[in-house]
């Protein structure tokens, strides 16, 4: 597959899906700091990193017990309670509360855009559509946007479709909501394996790395054979080679 | 039914649902403006009041069609299209050619919002969630926010529930995807049997009346013994009422 030349990208193109977790918002900093300021209050010490990296996991591994058929569809909210009840026992959190786990399962709500977030979303919502497209709850992605000031058109999700990414009904989903061919929709993500199905669906992609996803020096999807339209630093620069 | 005090309607209200054709915008000037305009522009002369006023009862008409199984389920987009190539012809319009058609018929994604609506929606929504609640689909309300400055935090529509309201799945649906119980939304609407529809599936309601809706001195839809939680004069007044 070939890149589309950024000329007809930037005619074609009407709107534009936002992957979020990761791509918009760095999740791994804000649990970890979200973590500490609770341990501190209840005078608990955990590796809040190794908590939020085995959190994040065993987010996927739910994911894709639902996409097998081993668990019941549910929203990530649930998905996400359903892991950390797991998990507080091996990071010696067992004596948290009800209160204290449901208040710390949303800091999936309250999770701080990268630092180019916000400014580039606001250019690039002056020429395009911008959503989410994103396996989080719609409730979820509505609070994180309320939070964190994410000035998106829309607020599309998984849960409309009763499936996750990578499953193609997303991503035509979104394209047929939005009013949209797949092909004039720009699928923006850090993560390949997302961008390499929206591709399949017939999307447009534009891929924007974030090496500091999971900590300094930590680990990156790897790109392998893929080719995707854009390639961009941030979404600052996205907007610039869209011309926004 | 009695309505919710409002101190206890200001503390357990989390979101609030508009409905948006008539209560957010006033369809009928606008559709009438651009009519004129088009008119001018192809030297066509018509009745664009009575027009835009049997555009509207056939939209209404088309969804009842819907309801009773008689027309497939298809977008508002869809459905007012046809209803606009039933009336050319009646109001001496047949000459109007495709681009035209297709053009006019999107004026529904450009219609100007009431002179308080940007500003309490922006009031209102620094303390709640604010939504669409419409029948209008996804890719006309999202064009409509867009071109009227509508500063919504999420865009839901009877498009993803498959149906039309008053069906209570509309109102139970966005209840759930807003990971809320029906009785913390507040529908705001400016007609009565959306709202009775709203209180029946469990929803609280805010009747906002729109004495302008059909022009001066025209029809409302009579509240009969149907009791709301609010009655507000205009979206700065539901605002005050709900002490944001």
């Amino acid at each position: 597959m070939h890149p589309t030349s950024p000329t007809i990208l930037a005619t074609t193109i009407r709107a534009l899906a936002f992957d979020v977790f990761g791509t918009v918002v760095d999740w791994r900093s804000s649990v970890i700091a979200e973590g500490q300021a609770l341990g501190a209050r209840l005078g608990l010490q955990a590796d809040w990193a190794a908590l939020a990296d085995a959190w994040r996991k065993g987010y996927f591994a739910s994911m894709a017990q639902v996409a097998r058929g081993e668990l019941a569809w549910d929203t990530i909210d649930a998905l996400h309670r359903r892991v950390l009840d797991q998990l507080l026992p091996q990071h010696g959190l067992q004596a948290l509360g009800e209160a204290d786990r449901a208040l710390f399962n949303t800091v999936w709500h309250r999770l701080a855009p990268w630092p180019d977030t916000v400014a580039g979303l606001s250019r690039l919502k002056q020429g395009h559509t911008i959503t989410t497209l994103s396996n989080g709850n719609l409730a979820l992605l509505v609070a994180m946007a309320k939070h964190a000031g994410l000035p998106w058109d829309a607020v599309l999700t998984a849960e409309l479709f009763g499936c996750f990414k990578p499953d193609p009904a997303v991503y035509l989903g979104a394209a047929r909501l939005l009013g949209l061919a797949p092909a004039q929709v720009l699928m923006v993500a850090a993560h390949p394996f997302d961008l390499v199905a929206a591709q399949r669906a017939g999307l447009k992609t534009a891929y924007i790395p974030r090496p500091d996803e999971y900590g300094p020096g930590g680990r990156m999807e790897p790109v392998g054979s893929a080719v995707f339209d854009i390639v961009a630093t941030d979404f600052i620069d996205l907007a610039r080679q869209l011309g926004s």
